[in-house]
This record gives C-alpha cells, sequence and structure tokens, in this order.
C-alpha cells in the first residue's frame, strides 16, 4: 500500500546539528521492508545520562522491559532501533532476540549491556530474526558519523508519511546548549502498530534524576496530550540523552536556575513533534485542538477533553468539515464528569456556536462553515465551573483511516 | 442519504400480539421527514407500573428529565415518542416543548401529567415546535388500537435499515403473559445522535418496584453490553410498562417464585433486541461478540472486554476480515487492568490464534481467513488470572460508517 503524504505535513523539515560525541548510523536490514533503511544504531561515545518514558500497557514489548530495567544504571552507550517488526507479543523467543541484539551491541562498543538502549516497531507477534540486525551492528558502529539525523528519522518510519525531527538551540545559563529530537508517529498499517517512538538528545550536562523529572514535566503537554484513535500500543517509547558539555556545570538540581529554562525549551521542543505526529495520523486531513476551560479539576479538564478528541462522532464531523457541536455536547455528556449542561459554552475557532444549554442566537452557518474548511481546527469548550483548564491535539477520523486500518494482513 | 439495509437484519421480522388495554397510534407530523410517520403514541387504557433506565451522560436531554422526574410516582397512562428532533440541548425552550406535549397528552387523556411519558430522537440541538405534535394527539388518541406494533417500530426510526421489535409468551406461574418490545438503534445520519431507545410491555401485574429491580438486571447482558462507536447519546431511554392481568396476583416480592421466570424471559428478549442494534450499526458489516474470561472481577472482565470491542484498530480489522490478535493484545493492554501478558490466550472462533505469550505453534492463517469471512465473528480472550468472565457485542468499523458520520449535516 502506498501513503500520500499527508497534507498536514509541516512546510520544512528542520536540519538538525551534529552533536559531539553523538555518532549516528542506519542500515537496510530487510527486516521487512525491500530497498529502506529499517536499522538505526546512535553510539555515544562518551557515558550520556538518560530517562525514558514508556507505554502504560499491561502486555508490554519484550524491548520496553529491557529498556525500563536499565535505566536506573542511568548511563547510556548505545541506541538500537528498528522497523518492520515490534518483536511485541513474541513470548521468550522475543525476549531473547532483544538480548542478543543487546550483548552484541555491547559487545560491539565494549560497555555494560544496561547502557544499551532499544526499539522495535513493526509488526506484532511475529517472531523476530534478531542475526539480521547482530550482524550489521560492528560496521555500523565503525561507520557511524555525528549528524545524520535526517537519515535517523527516516530509518524508523513505519508508515509515517514525512520525517518528525525537532531542535531547540537555546542559552541555558551563559551557555549554548542544542536539543536534537527525533520522532515516529502513528501511522499504521495491519498489523503494525500505532507505536510512537522518541528520541531526544541533547549536549548539556544533567544528571539522569534531573533528566527524568524534565522529561515527565515536558511529556505531559506533549505526547500525554495527543491521540489520533485512542489506542495504545505496546511499544510507546520515548527516551532523552544528554551528552554533557565542557564549561556547563552538571544541572542536578530542581533549584538550579536552569532547570526551568530548560524544561521550557524541551516542552516546546516535545510539543511541536507531537503534533507532528497527529499530522501524520492515517488519513488525518484536519488537525483537531481541543481547548477545555472552567473545569473544576485538571483532571476533569483532561478527561472531558480527551472525550471529545477520541469520539469517532466528533472526529467524523470534523471530517466532513461539519460544525456539529451537538457531538461535542454528547462528548461532554458522556465523559462521566460533573458537568451542568446549561452552563456549557462551545466555539468553533472564534465562532460561538452553542451558550446558555442551547445553540448561540447569532449562530451564522456560513461564517462557520468557512472556518470549517481550515486544516487546522479548534474546538473550544467552557464548562462554566471552575478555574482549570487544558488542552489536547486528535486528527479527524476519515474513510482514509479505515481503509488503511482494515486493509488485509497479507 | 440513502441506507443499505444492513446485511445483519435478522431473516425474519417478529409479529407481536395485540395487548389488551394497550393502544397504539402513529401520525405524519413533519417534524423533519417527509412521507413517513415519525409520532408514536402509546396509550394505557388502565394505569399501568413503569420502570425505566436512562443514558448515563451529564447532559441529558429535557425528555429524559421528564422521564426521571416522574417515575417515582409508578403509573403510565400514555408513551409519545417522536423521530426527527432529539429535543436536546435546546435551553428553556426545550423544556418548555416537552412541557407543553405532556400537558395537551394529559388532558386528552384525563391523566395526570406525570402519567405521560416521553422521549424525542433526533437532531440535537435544534428547536422543536410543539404545536405538530399537540395537534395530532387527540385524534391519535381516539384511533388508536391494539396491535399496531411494526407500526411503532417504524415510527420511532431515524437511520435505522430496519424495525425492531421482539416478544415473549410464557408461562408464569400458571398463568401465559407476553411480553412485546420494540426498538431503535444506533443508526445516525449527521447531526442525529446514536440514540437508543426501547419500550417495552407486558400483561403481567408487576409492581413498579419489581419492574425497576427486574429491568435494571436484564438491562446487564443486553444493551449494558453492546457498544457501536463508544459514544453515549444524550437521549438514550429503555422503558418498561406492565398493565396488569386478571388471575395473575400482583408479583410485589423478590422471593415470588415467578421474579425468575419473568427476569430470564426479560433478559433474553431484551437481548435479542440489543443484538437488532448492534446488527444495525451505521455501516455494520459484522457482528462482534467478545467474551472475556479468567478475570479477576467481574468489573475487570467487562473493561477488557469494552477496550476490545470499542478499539477502532480491532473494528477495522474485523471490517477487513483480517484475524489481526495483535490488536486484541493491544486492547488488553491499554485498557489499564492488571495482566500478565504471557498468560494470555486468543481464539477467533474455535481458532486459537495466540497462546503463552506468543502466536500460536498451530497457528493455521487459511483456516482462520475462512473463519473471518463469515459474519458473526467471536473474539475470546482467557486472561488466565481469575474466575471472572462477561460478553459484549460490537459490529466492525467500515468506511461506511465514516461516509454517514462525515456527511454534512445540511
Amino acid at each position: 500500500m502506498v501513503f500520500k503524504i499527508s497534507p498536514l505535513m509541516p512546510q520544512n523539515i528542520q536540519e538538525l546539528s551534529p552533536l559531539s560525541d553523538v555518532r549516528i548510523a542506519t542500515a537496510k536490514a530487510g527486516i521487512k521492508y525491500k530497498d529502506r533503511t529499517d536499522l538505526l544504531f546512535i553510539v555515544f561515545d562518551k557515558p550520556a545520562s538518560v530517562a525514558g518514558v514508556f507505554t502504560r500497557s499491561k502486555c508490554p514489548s519484550a524491548p520496553v522491559e529491557h529498556c525500563r530495567a536499565s535505566l536506573p544504571h542511568g548511563v547510556a552507550r548505545g541506541v538500537i532501533v528498528n522497523s518492520g517488526n515490534a518483536n511485541a507479543f513474541t513470548g521468550s523467543k522475543g525476549k531473547n532476540t532483544t538480548n542478543e541484539i543487546i550483548c552484541a551491541a555491547a559487545n560491539t562498543l565494549k560497555v555494560r549491556e544496561n547502557e544499551i538502549f532499544i526499539a522495535s516497531t513493526g509488526v506484532i507477534g511475529e517472531p523476530m530474526d534478531a542475526s539480521a540486525i547482530v550482524n550489521l551492528l560492528p560496521s555500523m558502529a565503525e561507520t557511524a558519523e555525528e549528524g545524520n539525523w535526517l537519515e535517523a528519522a527516516k530509518a524508523i518510519m513505519t508508515t509515517d508519511t514525512f520525517p518528525k525531527l525537532s531542535t531547540r538551540t537555546f542559552n541555558c545559563g551563559g551557555v549554548n546548549v542544542t536539543i536534537n529530537a527525533i520522532a515516529k508517529g502513528a501511522g499504521m498499517i495491519a498489523p503494525d502498530m500505532a507505536t510512537m517512538l522518541s528520541f531526544v538528545v541533547c549536549d548539556a550536562t544533567i544528571s539522569s534524576d534531573m533528566l527524568q523529572s524534565m522529561l515527565s514535566e515536558a511529556v505531559q503537554g506533549s505526547f500525554n496530550s495527543i491521540t489520533v484513535d485512542s489506542d495504545t500500543s505496546t511499544s510507546d517509547t520515548l527516551m532523552i540523552f544528554a551528552t554533557g558539555k565542557e564549561h556547563f556545570p552538571c544541572l542536578k538540581s530542581q533549584s538550579d536556575p536552569r532547570y526551568g529554562i530548560f524544561v521550557k525549551q524541551l516542552s516546546e521542543l516535545l510539543h511541536e513533534l507531537a503534533l507532528q505526529v497527529v499530522c501524520d495520523g492515517e488519513g488525518a486531513r484536519h488537525l483537531i485542538e481541543v481547548n477545555v476551560s472552567g473545569a473544576t479539576t485538571d483532571k476533569a479538564a483532561k478527561t472531558i477533553a480527551l472525550s471529545i478528541a477520541n469520539s469517532p462522532l466528533v472526529k467524523t464531523a470534523i471530517a466532513g468539515e461539519d460544525a456539529n457541536w451537538g457531538r461535542v455536547v454528547m462528548a461532554v455528556g458522556k465523559a462521566g464528569v460533573e458537568v451542568d449542561r446549561d452552563l456549557l459554552t462551545i466555539w468553533f475557532g472564534e465562532h460561538r456556536v452553542a451558550v446558555n444549554g442551547e445553540r448561540d442566537p447569532a449562530y451564522c452557518e456560513e461564517k462557520i462553515a468557512a472556518y470549517m474548511r481550515g486544516k487546522h481546527i479548534t474546538i473550544r469548550v467552557d464548562i462554566g465551573l471552575g478555574e482549570s483548564s487544558t488542552t489536547v491535539w486528535s486528527c479527524d477520523l476519515t474513510k482514509e483511516y479505515v481503509m488503511i486500518n482494515s486493509d488485509y494482513r497479507s
């Protein structure tokens, strides 16, 4: 199946500068895809700090289990990512495959096994042969070069229609630091999962503890606030690495003024990357932003926002460019959070469509119809009961989504 | 938009016998549809007991609020149902419309207002004019006849592609009693909601308390175990009425041996009707039955079953006749309930596809592919941790679902 490039692709793909001591190699291992790279090896020539967040699935893949178990050691020397096979629900074989790859990479780099991190994305339940990957690692480690970020982003794609990259260079306590990041998103083809993978590398000197704390904070408004179809992969992985930098004293406390500066930049970068993932949701034709305000608690705001963002009826309405605010009311109502129907106010973009429990008296179909033809649709709901607010992002549900996902596996 | 009749329609529409003192009239009020009936008036010539369950939406419609408030009185003399306008999110106007209709019906039948029940289904947020309905009530009350159940089922349809009826006649403590029921289902056309309405009438003599208790029990394995797209209407209404019968002493205690007999029959009838609703889900081409066994609690079993039954990726796979058990694992994992990946066993029909955390060694693609071409697909998952089990029903997610629901409102 050939995928059309998403109409929501950013106009420019960002160029990422090389980072010192971060060498990248890609290769064609032939795991599933032909004539394209499907293997990425990132080598840290000096020990890097590391942190990560992973899928909440109760059935995680073998690679996710390895990464979780290795994090407490707090040191990374290499990252291996393959596309084409998720090595998920592959039983003891899958665990062995992961171990073989980890072991080979550790030997190649002469480092400890818990300093190698791994992620796999693609087919689920299909045994994966380690040898195709293992055999390539020595030459990849040798030829890996600083730079190559675009190639890295391309090698981890499955049904993504464009590579996803983001970068920030900023002054952090008098020293310029750079954060580079790649991601792959929720493009799915049967039986691939909507695995979201993202790898972030910065050249600042930050303890693993602080990295974890900053990542957990920055993920809330970005990767934890997007949804394509409410389905959660067995393999979702977001990791950050800090290689360290001369003249940048180690950031190891939240009271360090650089903490806030770094978190802000990291949050913006992850947010940009997360939106790229949504914009490449299968069959997406519209980016949907859902703002909920006036909720009684942050949790209530997010529950309501996700109820709207995941509603098939809301998502199909946006696909049809239909300002169907009745379905928004429905989605608010089904969220299970206490609301007062007659206090709801709903806007599409700047157009207020419902107020005081009924259609806005000034409702103008023509103006709203024009707005709905845009690519970026904002749905705003004020609950009228409190002070909490949140924003989440989603995409529309189109015929193409169903076509992509109902295609035969064979 | 014209809807093709669902390929899952039952082969025969059941004929319902007339019930004494239950008179039915239908009419063309022209609320939205042209050239078809859209108004139903059921008249109980003697006071009937009544019970009901309603949408859990926090934004219910005005008719739902009226019914909830009237139930404690425990007596029904009339039911009015219109299709074409849900009178939901219509503010104080909507409440006035409901009150006007209730008042007119009560005057016509010379009964109390809280003895009239009402339901509306159709467009949301559109003010509804009471007069078209009010003007028809006197003549409808006069011409209403015993029987007419098929006409009743047709008058409440919105985008249903077939009328939904079910009946049972059985011996209950030495007396033959009959339960008749109609429903409308989850056919949707923008901006109609997936409102589920069902009205059940029996000729047994049962107190309202007992009716409520029996209905609450019987709804669990039927209407509370089906899902089309996880979206919940503002107007879902299921009501039961008991007109009473000579030589049938009033059933007013759970210890009455007739209680169990009646609940069993009611459960079967509601189950049959609920499956008709799923089989008429928009664009449905396959009925999906999800059995979850071996869960630690009933609640865990249902959470997992609904996670599978609502997963867009599982539903699109079934549409594509693809035995994609990897997506079933994903849906189990995302349910948030504690599971052990390596204890899961998964079947499609009789075909075991996964066991011990990986694909079944005896997996045979050909046999399973043949099974997946059937109309009724059973997904069975054993969690391997406990004794609790449950079954829910859903339908597949097809291109037609998206087409129906992304069509312009105008």
